[in-house]
């Protein structure tokens, strides 16, 4: 299926402001937006000397791709009035712009300053100079994309399902939910935030943000040429984390496949996306061998309680001396481990948030979890047997939470992400 | 006045939890702050190969440093309990922990995990392991410290005045003031995050934050070194900034003297801090050119309208076709520039911030303007011009403000911030 390369008349009136410009078609807007349209052969700011990530693929980039450091992630609305040809001419729109910008260019060929000075500008501008900064942008379906008006209920994939309610969830709808959703992490947050903010103004009028999340630090590593981070409680965290050298364990773990049931979803993934605010203030407060005792973990190498190095594997059954487990029986680790959770696996793309802070002077920070996965029910099992037992619940609230299906990769020019959906 | 060159009980307590610890001095809770007292013989975690800049000196770090990437600010009311004696001791438990925390160690000796299991760390770690990363940590004193109960009343510079009210502000009481703040400015903003948090614990029960804001990109260049940045409206900007090269007008425009009619102030300076709301959608709707002549600047390589090139000084006076000024009388250029503000210059550090979105899902999105000038009223000449008139206020709400004495540097090791306020 392929589309034009280029954005459509909606994807342009949303970048000059649809609101605006829509109103007077016949007038001066009117004028401005077709000046624009004809401005489509400026030439793009193309850059090089940093990462860059090919976005076309078998699998959509920004899953195994080795974690960047900064992300901004935004879940959508699709708008009441939205058809089905909207739909596809909104994931047509973005998968140009998105091919764009990973390379380092604007959103169209006229860009931030390449069209008529009677029109808005295509593009933003704020990342005008900047290299591409490793940026990769990677979208996902929420089950509410899956609706009778849009002839997509019979195409929602078996194992998409909203997630179960947990043991403490204290979830916001404010941070929960979405039909949509565009994950872009870089190197340069400011790459990451222009990325979002075109996409989203491109989506005027057919899809509008929900919620959105700015990630400073990344709390994963995806990849064994990555040192592994740290997180708010300072511990080293993703250590056990599937790694993209792991072929075997990614090809079982990540990638859905057509025997899985949902055919158009081969070569996709399903995302889980959680905001675990972090009491961090309580957690500072608890002593050092007590927090160890909870993650089952060393806090200075991030090595398990039971002995070794960071990436020596845990041993739940070496005893302390006065007999209990070294590792215990509720600690993080363990009740996360494949072992406990009935051999399940993810590949996990955390990262740190602190979103200034509440009356009492506490900062409002925590961990924005994000795990790719070939079947929800892998996060669905770590995620139970943490709820009930784990030792750390004191100190987290999973306040917000949304599951997606991440569709395979656009192959090559000419196709857009999504289309197996509409094959 | 030297200070003992560790962290005072308080501030320990303020590390341990004094909400749980103080509670319990005779108990459990006091061992174990006990216990930390006597650790602080380990050894931190020195780490080099990335930049870094010396805490000591004439002024504070932070100001004519190159601006760093990433900044994390917080302003600090006292609580009401506090007295001269406490802020002396705060102020010298700062002193200590960011000089070694701009030195890439943790807080203190014993740090995230060199002190006793049965305490609660000093260092909540997160910054373990990361370099240096060019981190500043910049104090000011809001008027509410200078009162009479902490008898600093008499001490107050006579240039520290609450800001006037400007035309168009619309202050949040939540993004205003604060008797003292911390600016935490490094390339990685781990590091900047950890810096302002563990300040923060260090703080407990003598001063708590008021409000805090993360910024992910800088907004200004501070050398002639860096390249100028955009802001969020996609243009370069603070490319007429007072530059750390130009010691003339660093001299004359940002550092205080004793002739100013504040003694202790000398060698300091005055901080201005602006939470400016970017009403983005609104503006993404603007024509290109209009865009340019409410800047009045070319979008592109950010040259002023009436030609030349980025640095090329403004001809307010060359004419366009049909006679009128080429730079409109209304352009932000014109309006802030010394010309029209009675000579006034400042040294801009400001950052571009994303707070999420609001319920219609318009990014909460805008820059944190900080300048350093040597009177508050250089930045009152320039906000009273461009309030009144400029004709970017259409996309631009004023949201916080604040405004700061910056003592001077501490000189070296055994004197404390803020020691001239109190000889």
């Amino acid at each position: 299926m392929t589309e034009p390369q280029r954005l459509s008349r909606r994807g342009l009136l949303g970048l000059a402001g649809a609101g605006a410009a829509g109103l007077a078609l016949g007038g001066a807007g009117g004028a401005a937006v077709a000046t624009a349209i004809a401005a489509q052969t400026g030439s793009g700011s193309g850059s090089s000397g940093s990462p860059s990530y090919p976005f076309h693929g078998e699998h959509q980039a920004g899953i195994v791709t080795p974690a960047q450091d900064r992300l901004h992630f935004a879940a959508f609305d699709l708008a009441a009035s939205t058809t089905r040809d909207d739909l596809r001419e909104l994931l047509s729109d973005w998968t140009y712009a998105a091919e764009r910008m990973t390379r380092g260019l604007e959103v169209s060929e006229s860009g931030a300053v390449g069209g008529s000075p009677l029109a808005p500008p295509d593009d933003t501008g704020e990342a005008l100079d900047l290299p591409p900064s490793g940026l990769t942008i990677t979208f996902g379906f929420g089950p509410g994309l899956f609706a009778e008006r849009l002839g997509l209920a019979e195409r929602r994939p078996a194992l998409l399902e909203p997630l179960p309610r947990f043991s403490g969830d204290a979830l916001a709808p404010g941070w929960t939910g979405g039909d949509l959703c565009v994950q872009a992490c870089a190197d340069d947050p400011q790459v990451a935030v222009h990325a979002i903010r075109n996409l989203s103004r491109i989506a005027f009028g057919r899809a509008a943000i929900r919620w959105s999340q700015l990630g400073f630090g990344r709390t994963s590593s995806t990849s064994t040429s990555q040192i592994t981070p740290r997180n708010l409680f300072g511990f080293k965290d993703g250590t056990a984390n599937i790694k993209a050298e792991e072929s075997d364990a990614v090809a079982e773990y990540v990638w859905a496949r057509e025997s899985d049931g949902t055919a158009w979803m081969a070569g996709g993934t399903y995302l889980v996306a959680r905001r675990i605010r972090m009491i961090i203030e309580s957690w500072d407060r608890v002593q050092l061998g007590e927090q160890e005792r909870i993650i089952g973990r060393d806090k200075g190498a991030g090595a398990p309680l039971s002995g070794g190095t960071e990436f020596t594997e845990p041993d739940f059954s070496r005893p302390d001396d006065d007999g209990s487990p070294r590792i215990p029986d509720d600690s993080h680790v363990r009740l996360a481990h494949p072992s406990v959770v009935g051999g399940a696996r993810l590949l996990r793309r955390g990262y740190n948030y602190v979103d200034g802070n509440d009356a009492l002077g506490r900062l409002d920070a925590g961990l924005f979890f994000l795990s790719f996965q070939r079947d929800p029910e892998q996060f669905v099992a770590v995620q139970r047997s943490l709820a009930g037992h784990d030792a750390l619940n004191e100190y987290i609230r999973h306040v917000g939470s949304a599951v997606f299906a991440v569709p395979p990769g656009v192959p090559a020019e000419g196709a857009s992400i999504g289309d197996p959906l509409f094959a």
